[in-house]
């Protein structure tokens, strides 16, 4: 199967941890959205809403957005629970990280990044802020009940959220306060087979 | 179960309308949202991102993010597939409502309904056009293609695009050069145990 992606994206990022987790093997397409590669008439057609990350199955089948992707690698393996309660939470999760968390701290982190925060962009890289740590709070509150999101293991969910969460830094959110957001990070970085951001 | 909500809300209308068209019973609990009623110390507990819609199990358990709860009530009926190809399209199509649809689509509709465009809104109102377009435009694609947004048949998917497509006129979205969206919102609206928003 082939990843198309951005190894700056931590979009991207979720499929290539999860699947250096699970040991899936894929070819990874180098994808530059800044040149519009992602509006180009082939790629449109694999998906129309012109967004990385894509899947494509040796099938020619196509899955995109991020936490989809996740979900259908991660079924069947411990990443994702088959319980349907459990797994209605994980997706939770997801919805939360797609919803409350990435617009305000991987779109900080793009303005400052990969703009370094031009100044049309300031007022906008401002307003990011709140939102951001609203996120993070909820984030904190739970690993301080658990280990992980989810419960006592790992699911896509802590994937979903560590991408963008463990360089938040990088979008201006200094993640001091949050003592079990800390630990939860330090926790992930050592599991087995896991994988830098690069 | 109860179902904590408000309802002129879209998200809330998702819950309604699947749990009509597969019949499932629940208790209603009106939310007010500008009344802050989502950030009392009770409701934070059952959700502590402060949102609606909510669902609570007869055991207590929560549910929040109204894609999961749909997804959770759905397992097991003709609204979910149980092949997980397909299941992760429906995902995928989840998640861009989520992220291409209902920030666009639903805030401008909210600005203009709830709030009747203040001025110091007014150039937000006007900046969600665009992406509201382009999110219209993607599903309008796959609508020319099949019935459905998944296929042949209706799914959760398409209930979660419905909700705040088939009102975003509310929003200033013109709806008339979109004709396989306005043929799907027909199909919609003829089904068996059909509600509208109220």
């Amino acid at each position: 199967m082939k990843i198309y992606g951005d190894k700056q994206s931590g979009n991207c990022y979720k499929i290539q941890l999860l699947a250096s987790f699970l040991k899936i093997d894929y070819e990874w397409i180098d994808i530059d959205i800044l040149a519009k590669e992602t509006y180009t008439a082939d790629f449109l057609a694999k998906n129309p809403n012109g967004k990385i990350p894509l899947l494509e199955l040796e099938s020619g089948k196509c899955l995109s957005e991020s936490n989809a992707i996740l979900y259908f690698l991660a079924d069947g393996s411990r990443l994702l629970p088959s319980d349907p309660y459990n797994r209605a939470k994980v997706l939770e999760w997801q919805f939360f990280e797609q919803y409350s968390h990435e617009p305000y701290i991987a779109v900080a982190r793009f303005i400052s990044k990969y703009l370094g925060i031009p100044a049309n962009r300031k007022a906008e890289f401002t307003a990011k802020q709140a939102g951001g740590h609203k996120a993070l709070h909820v984030m904190n509150q739970q690993l301080h009940k658990t280990p992980y999101l989810t419960g006592n293991s790992i699911s896509i969910a802590d994937i979903s959220l560590y991408a963008y969460t463990h360089v938040a830094h990088e979008g201006g959110f200094d993640l001091s306060p949050y003592t079990a957001i800390l630990s939860w990070i330090t926790k992930i970085k050592s599991l087995d087979n896991y994988i830098d951001m690069q």
